[in-house]
């Protein structure tokens, strides 16, 4: 796979949305949060989706043009209405906006109806620890997953994403309620490998690590279970409720038709309650406390793979599938 | 097992606390919870753990005076001080406190450091959709869990709690991170069956489902594998960062020992995003939606199998260890 360097990454993905008619400034942010999301190792919610992302906007689920609006505000807790703008512009204006009310009110509450798929939910969360607070958001999504004794997809993966600010590396959790994702279940299949974990059902009805098996019967296992079933309902709720939104069995259960996405980003500032600068030690003594002194045991702490990722990437470039990287130039 | 009325298990306990000093209000509120959990069928977290509450109380680790003091307010985000005070009424009183600042403020959040174990999570849950509030809540405890990757207990199985108001009967998810509770794996040991899914790791590092090989090696498996223990890492960052109190590594593992834990209440007051109250439609056809017709499918969204239990124990008593109610009865 050749490597391309994250500023002409970001380059060309300007360029690319530049010629769809996006206003310069929401092209270049547009461009930066596919570009980091490559950066950061997550490929697949990256550039990768770029075609995708292009194919909703020219087929009119995206609407290129339009930016959230306030419909309501109750103290610390804010309604938008996403209006069907590019969902990565949409939640990073939500988050931004979560971040101000939580340095006027300690905490800060903003609801997003009406929006598009935000891609990589943990964009949102590095946003949040990078202005030095502390990020929780979640999304419902399309129907996708099986609620734990359904045999049919109708519950969303519901990405969360509980995002923690730590001078040596903040503590970014982002993770979807089925145990994997479709893309990992194609990629485990294509290498030819085993899941080394129950992934969902087979045709029988049986669980298994065969991913080809569950590919074919759409059975993904919610993670944990019966426990990520209930926290995917939980997160669907919350974000359909608060946002005055559409609910899962309201979205479209198709990717190019999935719109209506509900989302909330909730902000902490962690300076109101920290105001002897202690937060940051105690984060770093709960990171260590994982690890084990004298075995040899491998355990990492969330978003760590990402701060090595970035790191591999920025200095040697972001590896890009060839067709994939061909496809964007085509349209830069 | 022995049925035993509500009023006269609440009575009872009543009695038992008053006798060990407690104030009159705080021996009916602090009764109640433990009588209320037992109704709702989690005879665990209610009256089969006051042996243990009462063992705390001698021991001088649950001070049966202490009530709660705020140590900081920051707009709708407060800190309080639990002063190691009985766990369940130090847990009420904050969420209480967060539904106060969510009715000013649209959303409240009360961190509280220094308490003790509050029982069953659920009850504030409980507590926040009867004042027709969102309710979530999360606590640290001991390390009781490893982390994925780690052999030994480092993280604490940290209970999560949403709860979402809705006239036919709330949702409230009440979860742990370990994929079973100790308490759980012994039922299955006691009954001579297996899990019904990996439950843990035998001796040798297996996966298994065998609940007597998990009790040998102590090592539950966190719901999801490392998806939980990410989620406990960063609950526990949480809770411990914003009460400015301690985390997980700085608790004493032991069941008796186990004090100055830390928790997050946090109310969303649905009313200010609410006025035209379709919200509790939105919630039934959420719930609705998980059912399939047709097929013979048996999904149960969160909370069902409470307000199940609870009819059935209101109507015909609730079933108790005979040996544990003796005990009981004998402190009264």
């Amino acid at each position: 796979m050749p490597r391309v360097a994250f500023e002409e990454m970001r380059n060309v993905l300007t360029r690319a949305l530049l010629k769809l008619g996006f206003e310069p400034a929401r092209a270049q942010l547009c461009a930066r949060l596919f570009a980091e999301t490559s950066r950061d190792g997550v490929g697949s919610h990256g550039i990768n989706r770029f075609s995708r992302f292009v194919e909703q906007i020219k087929k009119g689920v995206v609407d290129i043009h339009a930016s959230p609006e306030r419909v309501l505000r109750a103290g610390a807790l804010e309604r938008w209405d996403g209006r069907r703008g590019p969902g990565n512009l949409n939640a990073h204006a939500c988050m931004e906006r979560a971040i101000a009310l939580c340095r006027e009110n300690g905490i800060g509450c903003v609801a997003l109806a009406n929006t598009n798929h935000w891609m990589r939910g943990g964009t949102y969360g590095w946003q949040a620890v990078d202005a030095g607070v502390i990020g929780i958001c979640w999304t419902n999504t399309m129907a996708n997953l099986p609620p734990w004794g359904a045999r049919k997809a109708r519950i969303g993966n519901n990405p969360l994403v509980i995002a923690v600010p730590r001078a040596e590396g903040p503590v970014v959790l982002d993770m979807a309620m089925s145990q994997f994702s479709i893309g990992a279940l194609q990629s485990y299949r294509m290498r030819g490998e085993e899941l080394p974990v129950d992934g969902g059902f087979d045709a029988d009805g049986k669980l298994t690590r065969d991913p080809a098996a569950i590919e074919a019967s759409r059975r993904l296992l919610p993670m944990g279970y019966w426990k990520g079933s209930g926290l995917a309902v939980v997160l669907d709720l919350l974000a359909a409720i608060l946002s005055g939104g559409a609910a899962t069995c309201d979205i479209p259960a198709d990717p190019i038709a999935e719109t209506r996405i509900s989302q909330v980003f909730l902000a902490i500032d962690l300076t109101s309650v920290d105001a002897a600068g202690v937060a940051n030690e105690v984060s770093s003594r709960i990171v260590a406390s994982l690890r084990g002194d004298g075995d040899k045991e491998t355990v990492r702490y969330p978003g760590e793979r990402v701060l090595q990722a970035r790191r591999e990437n920025l200095q040697l470039g972001i590896r890009v599938d060839a067709e994939v990287w061909e496809r964007v130039l085509a349209m830069a």
